[in-house]
């Protein structure tokens, strides 16, 4: 039997999108890497959402969300507040310019390139994911100067990485480990979770300047934990 | 109402995959920009497959289904055997590299990065397409010295286009007319069905030079008829 090399799935493309719902009393919203168009006739986006994520919730109540493209410069602050914080207790859109779709959905219009809102018709239990199938009911360019950002210039420039009940959340134990690594050692951000990884990172930890900060959400060195 | 600008869909990332099916007797596959992970425990992912697709039929015969992600220099005869040709009365495999995996599907090594081989766990009706979501039994790097190629490449590189039962294939017509575009004329590659649009290029095509040739399948200017 052949085995599974993750780093192979390291290899697969994605864009990075804000997927929102809810309406102006309450709207919510999260980092998704995997929105893709499943027809062209009717256009048809889907998106998966982790059951235990609230804004899995909330689309399930409206039956719709919208879609807006990630620009590759969007500021840390939009990570911090859509990829690794809960809405439930918290307003997510406060300090967003939001325009409201046909369906009453929030678009979050700062930071982003395009954007799309969509119908759901179809949603599919795909385990700890929700796969919502949503027909197109608009789109719009919001600012054509700026660049969608990708995943893997997220990862590589950003030095971000997918939170735990992201679909492409990687174990790290489960790569392959090369000797070299064994030593090194892992620092986690208390604030959003970002994981400083030394085994990937050409600086060690303790030798990053005192004014470094999380490259996610911008907390200080100190809020970091070795893991 | 709002309106779709369909440009903003051009704003979603996409790789560029061969998905392939069948066995040693008989394989097939297609160039796939819609293929995305849906959960990351188990690892599955999930492949849109025009219905008028001979690969659609071979996966639902099989139940597996093999990814290749395409190397960003892929030569032209890739997209030519693999995106623009049908395989039912023709061996796309002939003149691959081909690996057999544990289900028996074929896995194409050469112009390609890494490549898994899935299970189909669930087929979902899409209307136009079928959705199949498999889940991942193999995975391995091809060649970590090349890169991926992502679509946005192919389009702005490689000037390629979505064929017609692509999920993202966009009929220009939809497209917001610029007034200075309505002159222009577009001509298209009898062998491959790739379309040279004026609209989009930077040259007129009866000032390209006599030995320009297809950038998808190679043919001669002379293939081309105005459309």
């Amino acid at each position: 039997m052949d085995m599974i090399n993750f780093e192979a799935l390291f290899k697969i493309s994605y864009g990075l999108y804000l997927v929102c719902s809810g309406d102006k009393n309450k709207g919510n919203g999260f980092v998704s890497n995997t929105v893709f168009q499943v027809t062209a006739n009717p256009p048809q986006f889907a998106a998966c959402c982790n059951k235990d994520n609230y804004t899995a919730e909330v689309i399930k109540k409206h039956g719709a969300f919208s879609v807006s493209v990630m620009d590759k410069n969007a500021s840390a602050e939009m990570f911090g507040t859509f990829g690794y914080r809960s809405g439930k207790d918290f307003d997510k859109m406060a300090n967003m310019d939001i325009k409201y779709g046909e369906t009453g959905v929030p678009i979050v219009m700062n930071d982003c390139v395009s954007y799309m809102e969509l119908r759901v018709v179809q949603t599919v239990d795909v385990g700890t994911h929700l796969m919502f199938i949503g027909e197109l009911i608009s789109a719009e360019i919001i600012d054509d100067t700026k660049e969608p950002l990708t995943y893997l210039y997220y990862r590589e420039v950003k030095k971000g990485v997918a939170p735990k009940n992201a679909p492409t959340y990687v174990d790290k134990s489960k790569l392959i480990a090369k000797p070299a690594q064994l030593e090194l050692k892992s620092y986690k951000c208390l604030a959003c979770g970002y994981i400083y990884d030394e085994a990937v990172e050409s600086i060690r930890f303790k030798d990053l300047p005192d004014d470094w900060i999380c490259p996610v959400c911008g907390s200080e060195k100190s809020d970091f934990i070795e893991i």
